[in-house]
């Protein structure tokens, strides 16, 4: 398929991540093409599992624009797994039914660490077919996200072999292995890397690392096994293409305690959960990343009301961006399969006006 | 049971957690009376459930003291549960084998929570009973601690009716009927302040109001719905008992980006999970209390050596205690089943020599 793409027509949510101005705060939310949408489900039954929803780039498609039909939402993100990458080194990634990831083969020993290498990129052929076919799709509507789990967060589902709530196993190798967990996290730093740069090849306008078990490390820790390799990731990423800047935003959940820190590591961009104030945040690294964040999902249950109270209350945290900050809207985790999309229209409708009028009071 | 108890001979504790100096740092584990030990695993299969075991004063007596004679701790602390005051308070709780504490009765709708009453002190006299014969048991030899959940985790307990990954169903309380929520919160902060001060008069001679689901809240709703509440706790808790102060802890686990408003409610000490960095906690707010913490327990599970590593960086993180600042080494979370015994005498043996060198050093 042609690399070569319609100009784009709504460009708010690249301006905010370069820190430039934008006539509102532009927004998106994490997991928008979801089980909240009832027309996600009705594809999601005719694909079978999630996986081979993820590995057709027609479906993949399908769901990443479901959710830009019923909302104004500013950026589309690409339809797939964090943990594409570990699965293709051959880790055999599976869903089952109401439960998060797993691998059929984690990495038990010594032996199965030094056996992991880089993968092919062809292995993930089909995420950069859906990339492409997406963007085509998307028309220059907005831009397109692409994504990867960060090199500690895989390191945890490939050691662990599912989700946890202590992670013992991966923790005790980094405790007592400290070796074998830097080669973990070696390979995966280059496989990340590589597959994000090949997503933006094939058409990703930004590209996000998450980072979604860096909170459950202790301070040293983190810095030591998670951002240094996010960093490393960073530091091979392709940042311009088309003449385009290629933005880039990482996002540590719970990594609220080292805002510095994670500002410096050359991201355009930070994520932010609902527990870390948005001024505070701001004040601390906006003039050197913008902020993306942060309402909990959970607001979304509440009554319309106390949804534009609670989104109000989000924008004014920030405050108006001024020059050389920027802020883009969006939950502080994926949004809840519970959700009502009324909700989610409440939502959109809220941040994009009440947005405008602060841009206006100030001026 | 008599209330005249024997004479402290190991002060330690207490005078730290009063910002007092001390010959060294004392140390004690959260879940340090448990299943990581064989001997607490054959009374426990004598007593046959976890709330049988509790709710006898002999059994509880007994495992109490257990940890105590492997280990050089500095404090005791009751073995019971954070759950017993709603428990009391009709709703029923049961543990199953393998999984966190479940409530028969949750509060599902508006009338039950406008039933919810602050217990009859009588409902919970078989903590108080072990509460005194612990101490009598104890005779002197280190300080007894008592402890309670906080106003908010156990609203989350009550309205989820277990533990919960993303706590939908009592953070949808809290966003649309605030008023059910502050119902609840404030029955529980009479309860609870009613229960410690019970504690209190029965022996306990420090007190810790274990907040271990505030981390989970946005920021806002956590000085909201949680600080608040533990203020008011704080705030009606009998501070001296025979002329003796009655040190408070509070521990927010997660609760790291508030530290300073943690540090104001009026306690003489905080618990810190591992993901702060306990120098910058101390230049903080070391000056107004305590700090207790903070090892991931998983360095538990590495190499003797490199757990001495791990706790020397720990205290050395904290520093030598000048006047004024007072440091209690604690994991920062409770230390789990699967520990060896020998690390944790690894590690009382590290802080205790250790620290003694620190402030050798300094002299």
């Amino acid at each position: 398929m042609s690399n070569s793409f319609a100009p784009l027509k709504n460009d708010t949510f690249l301006k905010a991540l370069m820190r430039q101005e934008t006539d509102y705060t532009p927004l998106w939310l994490m997991r928008q093409a979801g089980r909240y949408l009832p027309e996600y489900r009705a594809t999601r039954k005719g694909a079978g599992s999630f996986m081979s929803l993820a590995k057709n780039p027609d479906f993949a498609t399908e769901v990443t624009i479901q959710p830009l039909d019923r909302f104004e939402l500013d950026a589309a993100i690409l339809f797939s797994d964090i943990l594409t990458v570990p699965d293709s080194m051959g880790l055999g990634l599976y869903f089952e039914e109401g439960e998060g990831p797993k691998f059929e083969r984690p990495l038990k020993d010594e032996k199965d660490v030094l056996a992991l290498k880089v993968p092919e990129p062809g292995s993930l052929q089909y995420v950069f077919d859906a990339v492409t076919q997406i963007r085509h799709t998307l028309n220059g509507r907005v831009p397109l996200i692409g994504f990867s789990g960060s090199p500690w967060t895989l390191a945890c589902y490939m050691v662990e072999g599912q989700g946890s709530r202590e992670f013992h196993t991966v923790k005790t190798m980094m405790y007592k292995r400290p070796d074998l967990m830097d080669h973990i996290l070696r390979t995966n730093a280059t496989a990340v890397a590589t597959y994000l740069n090949a997503q933006i090849n094939a058409g990703a306008q930004a590209v996000m690392i998450f980072d979604s078990w860096g909170g459950a490390l202790a301070d040293g820790a983190y810095q030591r096994f998670s951002l240094r390799y996010m960093q490393d990731v960073v530091n091979q990423l392709q940042r311009e293409k088309d003449g385009q800047r290629i933005p880039v935003i990482v996002f540590t959940k719970g990594g609220g305690l080292w805002l510095e820190q994670i500002a410096d590591i050359g991201a355009d961009a930070m994520g932010l959960d609902w527990t870390v104030n948005l001024g505070q945040a701001r004040a601390k690294v906006g003039h050197k990343v913008a902020l993306q964040g942060n309402l909990d999902p959970a607001v979304l249950f509440a009554d319309h009301d106390q949804i534009r109270q609670q989104v109000t209350a989000t924008l004014q945290a920030y405050g108006a961006p001024g020059a050389g900050h920027g802020h883009v809207f969006n939950l502080g985790h994926g949004i809840s399969q519970f959700t009502p999309p009324d909700a989610v229209s409440v939502l959109v409708e809220t941040v994009h006006e009440v947005s405008r009028q602060q841009r206006q009071n100030k001026a």
